[in-house]
């Protein structure tokens, strides 16, 4: 046993391959552990214990990060980079190498320092925005925005970036994604999504909605999400189902992947539609290649793939109109009163009813990428020195106006409502729009792989489109780059056609529209 | 941040008992992750997870033994236990250096390659206990038993020990407790139970229990213990309660103490009396002084004194008449078809029959001691070299027989029933029967201290009960010693008296017994 607690597992008779692997894995149980905590934390730890909770979390992450960039970690670096040795690694040990390689230069890069600088930076952040938007004030926020934006403008210039200084931030979630690529493929969608939106807009019989909102009670919204989730194939063996506020899917390990939803008793599609969206992410994890455990290759590929996997199940899945033929009389015997007298039909349209919208969270199919194009090009802005800070409330509401056509009498409703720029997090809110983009694109592909779709999931058939997720996307983990996994299976880069096309054909239904000539 | 990973927090501009107090309370975090481990495994973990997460609990546990035997922890013990050093540390500090100084021997003494047969030596054992069990055939565990006495023999070699050499064993669960000890007070204490056992036997009028085995509806036991536990004081913002297969309290961190339980449907008392035990546990916990928090310190002082409190809830609090008196009019209402008709007195003499059986998990409080008591006449025997192992299940019957006056029929439901031997845990047994001694003695005083006792229990205010607990027991933590604590609270050593008094008194009443001259 080795006295430091770093590397108890590496000995001196295995290879240098061996020794960083058992290092390695070492770090994926370090993860394991902040990734219960987390859980435990937000699915019924007393509230008392969390103060003290805090800091273990603080020095699990402290270890974490120091074997990240501890010397032993250069030395495999280096030693592994080698030519002549790098040549003679596993496929699965190069990546893991390269991955590491990539943590310790983002890790080292920035000044320990200026790090720490950072983090009170942020807190403050934190604390300000919760201020700010209680009181819809956005002045009380600025100046913490200014620091936080001047902090990573500077860790760009210490990581380097090709292209656009925005790439960098980009690439911290979606490998390899750049301003070349959104900027080609928003152009073209917020174009479309804006124009079938107005045509939405102006259709004649608009759904009637307000039989979803009636009381359905929370303990047979329980017994619903389970029998969903056990319809939809969730394995309770390596998961589980719990409750939360901020509903997400969470990773211990490659046979322990949890999802937790929130149920709100007069809108059972929160929770409904909300359970299966994190069941697709859950699914992606359990579906990892095993001989990817113990490496930090054992997770989703990018934060847009995971968002594809997500509202794939719960959009076109889950807001099927055969899906709910085969589900809608299971529904209806769990809250009868509700749907006594609702057709089919009426069901459908009612929870695909489209209404724009001023909170993200809350928006619809349609109008939800429009509210994330919104803050890329905002983010884009403010990292090309192109958007002065003050200016950003006045540019929010116009963009909200020339999307979406509406305009939000406060800030709190406006440019105050996400948490992620006070948190420090730029460049992620792409990711929700690429979920839609590669979910449509990937969608095509196994329209022509799998032509009995509609059939297998009218007929809660899941095991094909299952299978087809798994071995086309899920296994291989982190082992392919997000643009090369979208190329290798769709035979394309990204291209927004899919998406324009499947909200096109399904709006265009639902609402009656003619065809666009 | 230092790169090792194993103390990060420990900078050079700090004094060395800083440094020392910060490395501990990392220890201490490490502790709280391995709790949690351990709570989420047995609460609801997903089984096919648990492969996979044993590893990442033997990490942090090799993380936290490494770090009680690292270089640093050695300089910190040497530097700060120089004489001039040592006085000038907070009594605190002294004491935290005490106990890891302590924990540095334990595990250092032993070769390290030692150790590593013993654990696989302690899993092989394991496994064959668990199919000697099921066959009821004790020559299957034999050999695997002579191998644990063989290395803890051995073990004990190396620690060194004074007077008995089973007294190491005693101390590594509770310090300070001695084979002198428990010679004297098991001696006086077997005679007068099992004196006052036949007795019992003897008795005319046996209460009927038939009928507290009929079907509770487990949803409504869950009501009824969150109901009690609420009444009994049990803070849920700091602690929660869940079910598991063999219930334990486990303390996370000082303000977030959990219970666990398990509920039978047609025994009611399994649940409600295993909530009320676990809740003596935690409450322990929830009391300690928090300027202990942090430190190793801030844990119950010993197995036996844990008992205490976990058994006087259970026993002399949840057994109580005049507890029933306040509460049966409840239980009726959680399920009234149960105890129609059944008076108080009647429930009362119920729930405290006296029955000789062959498990000691399922004794009544009158033949509990007795059990262990046989056992550690067995564990002393074997240290001493005073008994063969082939003898053990003939010893085992015949000591039933004797203290008893039953023989079990096979090794099942005798020398094979309880799984501490096989998993190498000697010198624990007696801790069980310490806890009836040391709750029996601190209550003698207890009543004197507060001497309207009947009259809080009768009206469920215990607050001048858990203040009285808080106050005199569980603030100190491991801050006093055992031997300490106990004569400081009660002025005199330990004293089997008191037990023999409070059961000669409660049960010549329920049996009517007349008095013993």
């Amino acid at each position: 046993m080795n006295q430091t607690g770093g590397v108890s597992l590496v000995q001196t008779n295995r290879s240098t391959e061996e020794n960083f692997l058992l290092y390695i894995r070492e770090m994926t149980h370090l993860q394991e552990v902040l990734n219960l905590l987390f859980w435990d934390t937000r699915t019924g730890a007393p509230k008392n214990g969390l103060e003290l909770r805090a800091e273990a979390v603080g020095t699990i992450s402290a270890k974490k990060f120091a074997m990240s960039i501890s010397t032993e970690m250069k030395a495999f670096i280096d030693e592994l980079t080698q030519c002549n040795n790098f040549q003679e690694l596993s496929p699965i040990t190069r990546k893991a190498l390269e991955h590491a390689k990539k943590e310790y230069e983002l890790h080292t890069k920035i000044p320990m320092e200026e790090y720490k600088e950072y983090v009170i930076v942020r807190e403050n952040a934190s604390k300000a925005w919760e201020v700010a938007k209680k009181e819809s004030d956005y002045s009380i926020f600025q100046p913490h925005l200014e620091k936080l934006v001047t902090y990573n403008k500077r860790f760009i210039t210490y990581w380097g970036y090709q292209g656009n200084p925005y790439n960098a931030l980009l690439d911290l979630q979606n490998p390899g994604m750049t301003v070349d690529i959104l900027d080609r493929v928003f152009a073209t969608l917020k174009k479309k999504l804006i124009s079938l939106l107005n045509r939405v807009k102006e259709a004649k019989g608009k759904p009637t909605t307000t039989f979803l909102f009636e009381r359905f009670s929370i303990a047979k919204q329980r017994d619903l999400n389970r029998y969903l989730l056990k319809e939809l194939g969730y394995d309770f063996d390596r998961g589980r189902l719990d409750e939360t506020v901020h509903p997400f899917a969470m990773e211990l390990n490659r046979n322990d992947v949890r999802i937790t939803t929130r149920y709100d008793e007069f809108d059972f599609k929160s929770g409904l539609f909300g359970t299966i969206h994190e069941f697709g992410h859950a699914l992606y994890e359990l579906n990892i290649s095993d001989e990817l455990i113990g490496t930090p290759l054992c997770n989703g590929t990018s934060a847009g793939i995971h968002e594809s996997q997500s509202l794939f199940w719960e959009k076109m899945i889950g807001l099927n109109k055969n899906f709910w033929k085969r589900f809608y009389p299971a529904l209806k015997q769990y809250n009868p009163d509700q749907f006594n007298g609702v057709e089919i039909d009426e069901f459908y349209r009612a929870i695909n009813s489209v209404q724009p919208s001023f909170i993200r969270v809350e928006a619809d199919e349609l109008t939800y990428p429009l509210h994330v194009i919104l803050r890329y090009e905002i983010e884009k802005g403010l990292f090309n020195n192109e958007i002065e800070l003050s200016d950003l409330p006045d540019l929010w509401n116009q963009k909200m106006e020339e999307y979406l056509g509406i305009t939000p009498d406060n800030h709190e409703k406006g440019v105050l409502q996400d948490m992620h720029w006070s948190a420090g997090m730029f460049g992620l809110f792409p990711s929700y729009a690429l979920g839609y983009l590669y979910a449509a694109q990937f969608r095509s592909v196994m329209l022509k792989d799998l032509i009995e779709f509609d059939h297998f999931v009218e007929n809660a058939n899941f095991i094909p489109i299952r299978e087809w997720l798994a071995q086309t996307i899920h296994v291989h983990g982190k082992m392919k780059e997000p643009n090369d996994l979208l190329l290798e299976v769709t035979g394309e880069e990204l291209n927004p056609d899919h998406l324009i096309a499947y909200l096109e054909q399904k709006y265009g239904e639902i609402y009656n529209l003619e065809s666009e000539s």
